[in-house]
This record gives C-alpha cells, structure tokens and sequence, in this order.
C-alpha cells in the first residue's frame, strides 16, 4: 500500500478566534472559518466538490455545514471521535482526494461550548457504551494519576515534577500573548502555576486546559491543482489515527508513564511521512496538551525527548520557541481552549503558517515539516491523530 | 477526476437479526454482524487495517468498534449522518482502499434503538442546530404532507393514493416473510393497511416503519486481494451522497412531489456506474421506505417510475419479486425497522447476498447490478446516500 505523502496538498485555512464567543453561534463560526479559508486558497464557494465536517457535540450530519455555507447538494460526511474529531475529518477528507474522487475539498470542524451549558469535560462514564463504563471518574484526576505515577516511576521528587509541568504551561501561555486567535493572553510565572487553585493533585488550574468556543477548516485539493493556485502551499506529508482497543482503563497493566495510542500512531505517521528522527528533522509539533502533563508525555511518547528525560528537555528550553523543537508555538490548548471538534484543525492552521512564513510574531526562522498530534478519550482508551506537513520543495 | 467503479470489492458481510433485541447490547450487535463478516470474508481479525463505524446514538467514536472487536491500534474513523450515517462509513472506507492507503478495511454499523428510551424519530426541532429549528414537526407529520400533496398535484384521490401506499406496504411485508433476518414477518393485506389506526392521516400504521435493534458490517478490499479471495466476491459501481443545502423545511418553494436530494444523488452514482437507463439495468433496488409514500416518491427520483406514473407501476406489480425491477426484496424499513446507524448496511448487504446467489427464498432470477438507497433527515433537508453494486464480470 502506499501512504498520503505528497498526494494531497493544503491550499487555504481559516481559524476563528477561540474564546468565549457568546454572539457567535456554531453555524456562525462555521462561516468565518470556512470563508476565510476559501479566500485564502483563492476558490470560489462553488468550488467546494464536498465535505468532511467534525464535530462533537454542537450539530449532526454534515447538512449543517451545507447549511451554513448555502451550498446545495453536495456530499459532506460529519466524523466524530471524540477530541480528534477535526483530524479524522481532516484525514478522511485527504484519502478522498488521493482517491481522485474529488478535486477541491473542504474539511472543517466547530465547537460550540460556552453558553449550551457544557461545564468542562465531563467524567468517563457519561454517555460512554457498557464496555467502556468505568467508575466516573473525571479527567484532571485521570490525568493526575498519570503525573504521580510519572514521578514515581522514574524517580522524580513532586516538586520537580510541578515545576518542568510549570515550565510547560508558563511556555505555552508566553507563545499565546503572541497569537490574537487565542483565547488566554497573558504571561503566567512557575509560582503562579505553582501557586494556582488545586484541580486534582498536583494537576492545579494552570496545567489543564481551559472550555471555550472555536471552528477551523482547511481546503484539501491535489498537488497539481495546489501549484496553479498558489506558491506558497503546503503538502501532506502523512496523516493517521489510531484507536485504542482495550477495554476501559486502570488495569493493572497499565502503567500510566506512557499512552501506546500516542506511540503507535506517530510511528505509522512518520513511516508514512519518511521521517526517521523527529526531534531533529521536525521544525515544530503542535500537541494536545490538555493537561500540561500530557505535553510532557507527548514528548516521550513522540520521540522528542527519551524515556524518563522530558525534564531535562523542558529545562534546557528545548520546546520554547527559541528551542530545538518548538511544541505549542501558537499557545496550545492552554490558550486556545478546547472546543472539541475544532482543535485538530486549529493545530494545522498554525503548522500551515508556520510553513507559509506568515504566523507573525512567533514565526519560526525554519519551519518546513511540521506535526500535529491530537488525543481523545481516557487513558486506556485512547483515539490518537497525528498529521504531519511540509513545505512544498 | 475518477470514480470509485470496479476499484473496490466487498469480501464479506454481517447481519444481525433486526427486532426487538433485549439480550443484545450495541457492541453483542457490532461482534456478531462484524464476525460474520469477517468469517464470510475468510480473512482473520487481524488482517483488518482500519474500520469506519456508523451510528447515530449507540455510541461514540471509533473506540467502539476496536473495543467491542478486540482491534489494538487500527484507525477507525466514526460517522453520523442521520438514516444515511452507515452508507457514509461504507463511502468513506471505500475511499481509504481506492487511496491505496489500507488493503483490507471494515465498514460497519449499528444502532440500539430498543431499551434505551427511544420511542421513535423525534420532532424536527429536537437537537438540531438553530438554522434547521423549524417549529417541531414529527416525521409522519411531515411526510403526510408530501402524501397529501402528491395525490393533489397528479390528480389522484385519496382512496388511489391510500391503496397505492398499502400495495407497497403489502409488497414489503410479503418479502419479509420469506427473509429470517426481518423483524416483522407476517404477510398483511391491503383491507389491514387501509383500517389500521391512523398515525397522521392519510399514512397510517403500516404506511410507517419501526423501531428496532440491528447491526451490519461489510469488508472492503481491493478487486485484485478479492479475486484471490474468493470467486463471489462483489464489486462496487458507485456510492455518493448529498446533503441538502436549502435552510429547513416548508419553505414556499418546496414542491413536496419530489425530493432534490434522491435525484441529484442517483444522478451522480448513476453517472459513477455508467448507468443509463436505471429501470432497465438494474436488477434490484433496497430502498428507505421510511414510509409507504417514500418509497413511492423514490420510484420517481430515481427514475425507476416517470412522473406521477408510479401509481401504474405499482398497479402492474413492477416492483415485487417477480415484477421487472423489484425493490426492498428483504422486506425493507417496514419489515426490519430502523435502527438509524446500521439501515444503509442492512441494505447492501441485501444487495451482495442476491448478487452471490445466496438469498435464499427471495433470490431473484437475475441479480448481475443492484442498488441501495437512504434517506436522512426531513423534506426539504435531507442527506441521500445511493450506492451501486455489481457482481464480477
């Protein structure tokens, strides 16, 4: 079988700024972003030949993207997988694409969460089928007992532990000052995360991302078409998904310093993208860091950092923007929220301009491969995505 | 840009028993139709490389599908796409083999409609995203009055009209008799359907479908992996889907005689298929009789029927098992019910069975190209999905 890479091409993205957006409805955000993204690739809307739209929990069936575009008749399918939704959407939309079923194509994805009356993520067991239902238990505590056993595991005090996550969400709230889409914009210190409200020990407000509302879209289409277009687009270099196939979590094999959804799929993505050494040939990773323990994980499990080693990454500034590997240039979920059905889009948008040489104050000076990584579900049950782009050469 | 005809084959399909499923849980479902896919298929779990999984309320993610099938680590895409959600995860893993990017994939669905709260299609209001609200209005509702139209604008009485929808209903109620996968099996006469108590007037009980558990699974693979496999395998000639673009339903300009999306999507895997003359080509058509006037409406998009003339067809018994092109041949949505995420599947696995030969009491004479048909969402916003299959040359 052959991989995506090169087959497919991005030629135009729109993100909406993430936030509370109490005058934006879904369908408005829907609008903003997918227009800004048919402007940006140069089409028209009748362009479009079809859909693929993610979302969670703000719509059903892909009508609500024809809705709020007004275009008639054609074919969007509406994906759904938990906080990798947009990526799935996304990556279907690409295998369309390599299929020469369609020429021009639209992937998008929206999530509506302030003002519906969604307080956060909720605990496992809700609306979850009988085979994953686990005593409820809510994500900052699922993710903290990864932190604990993380520092146990290989030999960190807690102290040491809290400040390199400090040093995480301190990183990425300095990359969100420089980005006017995020939704958190301001610079925090290692005491303030240190010194934060408790969420679930050691987790404190800082390490977990925040609930806000937010849409991207990105306009896939072929190389050959992408070259008429545009100089400046950008290609695919690989994208896959994994899904966790154990049943629930807390087993007692399960030993909670590593996610094998994270390691598998990235494997199979940088198979695909011909990419032997991420660390060294990545010029940035964008990385679902839903609790700044999560990121710290990601490291590992993604091959930046070695086994037990993130620390000594994280404070030698390996990840910050002047950094080897700058992860989170544009703020992270830290910033941005986590509006499900839209945040592996908004990941793209940003290593899509990082690529273009247009994402302004936190331009990289290289930036020409880049990875997005996306996580949904609990540990022990996990849905992972991870894209990778590239410059065209 | 190409088509998918001839670049994919099914190997295998699952089908539960569709009714009232008390002892079954959704992933019971997924495990037996998936398994009896994967044995029709002579393949193992394993040799799965990715799974697109369709339902509406059963679950979420594609988490689902690896835990109920034991699959550590596959990709599996979810779709939801109202009564067309299965046929979605059948296109879009139909794409990822006509891409190159997996040689063996499954597509499957399921829906656990029974002991779960779930009384029937709700009203058009619920849960749908603001620009669809339109003041609630039941599914009957709404398609009575596409019935009452239609027999105004051809000049039909009520009492033609009303007998013509009972002959169907008779019709799909005799072939689920002779099919042991059917939830309702018992023939009914047209007297029963026209004094049966009225739901919204002038469709009454048996004009409407049921309520019922199911699930179904299709292994997709590439023509080349099929001919190896096996010597019945079946190939794909088409498959799209549309998505109303128009903004809810009632509008002035809505004609309630026909339906844009059957149409425009026939059109386009007729026009797949290399298909020209539909009533003459195909050999059998599975088709959403959500309701008897549906199915009788899909006559005329489809081309099966000329406009206003399907009450002549169905006079002259065109559409029964011996008539010239018979449609729902496994008893339809009448007789199997709806559960909304596994409908599209049921439906080609009616499709590929009568293609093998295997179809037992109800196999057709001829069966060389046959069609499935769904429907989701209401008049005037729908999602139509059709796909063509055909047996190998």
């Amino acid at each position: 079988m052959e991989g995506i890479k090169d087959r497919v091409a991005i030629i135009g993205m729109g993100c909406t700024k993430f936030g509370e957006l109490w005058d934006k409805s879904a369908e408005d955000m829907l609008v903003d972003s997918c227009f800004e993204a048919i402007e940006d690739a140069g089409i028209e809307p009748k362009d479009i030949k079809a859909g693929w739209f993610g979302t969670v929990m703000s719509g059903f069936s892909g009508q609500m993207l024809t809705h709020a575009l007004k275009l008639e008749y054609i074919p969007v399918s509406r994906l759904e997988n938990f906080c990798a939704t947009a990526t799935d959407a996304f990556m279907n939309a690409c295998y369309a694409v390599a299929a020469g079923i369609y020429d021009i194509v639209i992937a998008s994805g929206v999530e509506k969460l302030k003002d519906t009356g969604f307080a956060g993520l909720g605990t496992a067991g809700g609306g979850i089928p009988s085979s994953m239902v686990e005593p409820p238990v809510p994500p900052p505590v699922q993710f903290a007992l990864v932190a604990t056993r993380y520092a146990h595991h290989y030999g960190l005090s807690m102290e040491e532990l809290k400040t390199a996550l400090a040093k995480i969400a301190v990183k990425n709230h300095h990359n969100g000052t420089l980005n006017p889409r995020a939704h958190f914009r301001r610079e925090i210190t290692v005491e303030q995360v240190l010194n934060a409200p408790m969420i679930a020990w050691p987790l404190g407000l800082f390490d977990c991302c925040g609930v806000s509302d937010g849409a991207a879209a990105a306009i896939v289409t072929t190389p050959e078409i992408a070259r008429k277009l545009k100089d400046d687009y950008v290609l695919v270099k690989g994208v896959r998904l994994v899904c966790g196939g154990k049943q629930g979590t807390l087993h007692d094999w399960y030993d909670f310093v590593h996610f094998d959804e994270n390691v598998t799929a990235s494997k199979m993505a940088y198979e695909e993208a011909g990419i032997k050494d991420p660390r060294k040939e990545l010029d940035l990773a964008i990385v679902h860091d839903c609790f700044s323990i999560t990121e710290m994980l990601i490291y590992e499990d993604l091959q930046f950092s070695p086994r037990g080693k993130a620390k000594e990454d994280i404070d030698a500034g390996t990840f910050t923007l002047e950094g080897e590997l700058p992860v989170n240039t544009d703020g992270g979920l830290k910033c941005f929220g986590h509006p499900i059905g839209a945040s592996g889009l908004r990941m793209l948008y940003e290593v899509y301009k990082q690529l273009q040489g247009k994402a302004e104050q936190r331009q990289l000076k290289k930036a020409d491969i880049g990875l997005t990584h996306n996580l949904g579900g609990m540990p022990g049950s996990f849905t992972c995505a991870v894209a990778i782009l590239g410059r065209r050469d």
